[in-house]
C-alpha cells in the first residue's frame, strides 16, 4: 500500500504465544479477554449487562456472530446503535478495544411443528449442531495471538455480577462455568421468585455411561429430556443459598450460557463438535474434548448469572 | 487511543462471511489465501519456492508457527531475514499482505530433529500430537474473517509447481492434497531420482479398519510402518508418468506437507486431533473430522510436490 507516494512495508506481527499470561489476577496482567456472543435477538438488558463489566473495557473485545435472517438483522441493528452509541459518542473508559460482528447464513435446522416428542429431540440435535458451527465459524475468526481469555457469553444472559470476569479468572481454572438460573414470577406465592435454567452444566452418571454404549456411534445424549433419563448430577439443582459463593466442582458437561475458558484450551484445538463426540455435541462436547486435551472443567453451583425470560 | 487530541473511536468491523467467496477461480474473484507454516528448520529452498508462486502476494497472509528452543531461534532469525528482504526493500510485487510469526514452547516429545529418530513409531504418536497443537496454535490464532482458503505447507516443502494455489483451487474441493515427493542420488543408477514421500495420503482399507476396530478407544493407527500393516492404499504409490496431472482421488487420510483447505471448512471446526479421533491423530485425523463435518478429500496422485532430502 502506498502512502504519501512512498512504500510502506506491509505489517509483520512477531507474537511470543509463552508472553501470553493467562493468569487469576488479569487486570493486573493486562490480560486481553475476548467476549463471544452468539445472538439471534439482541436485548437492552443483555447490553446494560455487558457495559456494566468492571473488567477494564480497554482490555476486551466483543465478538458476535448473528445469522443472516429477518430476526437476525433487526437485532443486528439493534446491537449497532448501541455499539454506535458507546464507541463514539460514551465516556472513553466504557469503550471496547474493538468489536467484531460477524453475519452468516446456516442451514435452517429441520423444523416440524406437530411431531412427537422424541421428534424435539431430533430437531434439537440439528439446532445444536447449528449452534456448534455458530460457535466454531466465531471463534476460529475472532481469537487472535494476543487473546488470555474468552469469555462466551450467550445474548440472553441480562445479568451478572459486574465482577464477573474477575471472580472467574480468581479460580484459575482452564474452563470455568457459574450457575445460570432465571427469574419468574411465581403465581403461588405471587412474589418474584428464581428456577435454574442451564442444565448443560453437569457431571457424568454410571446410567448415562452405559446408555452411551448401548447407543450407535452417531447418536447423541440429551440433557433435560423425560424420555431418556441421564441421571447425572446437575449444577442447576446444587445450588446452596448460604455457602461460599467460590464453591467448587468437577463438570464432566457445560453449557455456553457464560462460560470462561483459557485462550489456551481453544489453541491447543477443543472447539464445538457439531458431530456426536462421545455421544455429545456443541458445548457438552467441548467439555469432553477439552477434557481429552487434557483440561478439566470447574463449575461454581453458588455463582448465579441469569437468563431472559421470554 | 488517544490521535491528535482527538479521540478516535475504537475500529468495528463488519463481515459477512456468506460475502467471502470460495470459488475455483480465486484470482480472478480476489480471494486472501492464508499459508500456513509450522516451521522447525529454515531452508533457502523453502522461501525461493514460495516467493515463486505466481498467487499475487498482496492476497496472501503468511503464518509461521516455530518452537521456542536453539533450533527454532536460528530459524527465527533466518526466516525474518528473509522477511525484511521481501517486504522492504524488494519488488512491491514480491509483498505479501502481511505476515504472522508465532513462537511456542511445546513439551519436546523428542529431543532429536533427526530424521531416523523422528518417524520411529513410539516417537510417533507423541510428535504428532505435538504437532497437531502447533497447528491448531496456528490456525486458531491467524485465521481472520476475510481469509478464502488456508494452504498447509509445511517449511521444508522446496519445490512446488509457480501456480500451485491456483491449479489446487481450480479442483474447486473442501481439501485437496498434491502428491508429495522427494529427490535423491539413486547410487544404482548413479542419477539423480525421486521417490514418494508422504505416506498420511490414503484410502482407507477393510484391514485398517478391522484393526481399528479391535483397538482401546485410546490406540492410534500409524501409516508406513511395517510392524503394522493396514494394507491402505497409499496415495503416494498412485503417481502415474504420463496421465492426466489434475486426475483426482479421494482420500480418507491426509498429510500436511501440502493441502489446500476451503476456510470454512475449518471454520465448521475441523482441526488437527492431538488426541485419538477414530484412532487418527493429527492430518490424518483432520480429514476423518472435516469428513464427519460433510467436507470430504482429495487427491492428485499425478500433481507433485517436493520434501526436502536432509
Ligand atoms: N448466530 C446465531 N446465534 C443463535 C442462533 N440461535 C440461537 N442463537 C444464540 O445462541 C445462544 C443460545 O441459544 P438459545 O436459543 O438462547 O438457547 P437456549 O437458551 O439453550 O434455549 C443465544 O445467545 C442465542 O441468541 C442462530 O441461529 N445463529
Ligand atoms: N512449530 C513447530 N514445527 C515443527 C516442529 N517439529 C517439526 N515442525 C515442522 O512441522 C512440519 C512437519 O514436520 P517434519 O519433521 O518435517 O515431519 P515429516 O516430514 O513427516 O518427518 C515441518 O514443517 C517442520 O519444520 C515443532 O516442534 N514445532
Ligand atoms: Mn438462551
Ligand atoms: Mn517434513
Amino acid at each position: 500500500s502506498k502512502n504519501g507516494g512512498k512504500t510502506k512495508p506491509p505489517p509483520v506481527m512477531r507474537y511470543n504465544l509463552n508472553n501470553v499470561t493467562i493468569t487469576h489476577n488479569p487486570v493486573e496482567n493486562r490480560e486481553n479477554v475476548l467476549i463471544l456472543t452468539p445472538m439471534a435477538r439482541f436485548y437492552q438488558e443483555y447490553w446494560d449487562n455487558l457495559m456494566k463489566l468492571s473488567y477494564p473495557h480497554e482490555l476486551i473485545t466483543l465478538g458476535f456472530i448473528l445469522p443472516k435472517n429477518k430476526e437476525g438483522n433487526a437485532a443486528t441493528s439493534e446491537l449497532q446503535k448501541q455499539i454506535a452509541k458507546t464507541q463514539t459518542s460514551g465516556p472513553e473508559k466504557a469503550r471496547f478495544n474493538s468489536i467484531i460482528i460477524l453475519r452468516q447464513e446456516f442451514d435452517p435446522p429441520i423444523s416440524s411443528q406437530d411431531e412427537v416428542e422424541r421428534h424435539k429431540m431430533q430437531n434439537q440435535r440439528a439446532r445444536r449442531a447449528a449452534m456448534a458451527k455458530a460457535r466454531n465459524s466465531l471463534l476460529f475468526t475472532t481469537l487472535g495471538p494476543a487473546v488470555s481469555w474468552v469469555l462466551w457469553l450467550d445474548a440472553d444472559i441480562i445479568e451478572t455480577p459486574p465482577t464477573l470476569i474477575q471472580d472467574l479468572a480468581l479460580h484459575d481454572k482452564p474452563l470455568i462455568a457459574p450457575n445460570c438460573f432465571q427469574r419468574y414470577y411465581n403465581t403461588e406465592t405471587k412474589k418474584m421468585d428464581e428456577r435454574p435454567y442451564d442444565f448443560n452444566n453437569w457431571q457424568d452418571s454410571p446410567t448415562a455411561q452405559q446408555l452411551g454404549e448401548k447407543m450407535g456411534p452417531d447418536e447423541i445424549l440429551l440433557e433435560g429430556y423425560q424420555d431418556m433419563p441421564t441421571y447425572r448430577s446437575l449444577m442447576a439443582f446444587m445450588y446452596k443459598p448460604d455457602e461460599d459463593k467460590h464453591t467448587e466442582v468437577p463438570l464432566d458437561g457445560v453449557g455456553g450460557t457464560a462460560l470462561l475458558v483459557k485462550a489456551d484450551v481453544h489453541r491447543d484445538g477443543a472447539m464445538f463438535p457439531a458431530f456426536p463426540f462421545y455421544h455429545l455435541i456443541e458445548t457438552e462436547g467441548f467439555a469432553k474434548m477439552a477434557k481429552r486435551l487434557g483440561w478439566q472443567a470447574t463449575g461454581l453451583p453458588n455463582y448465579k448469572v441469569y437468563h431472559y425470560n421470554e
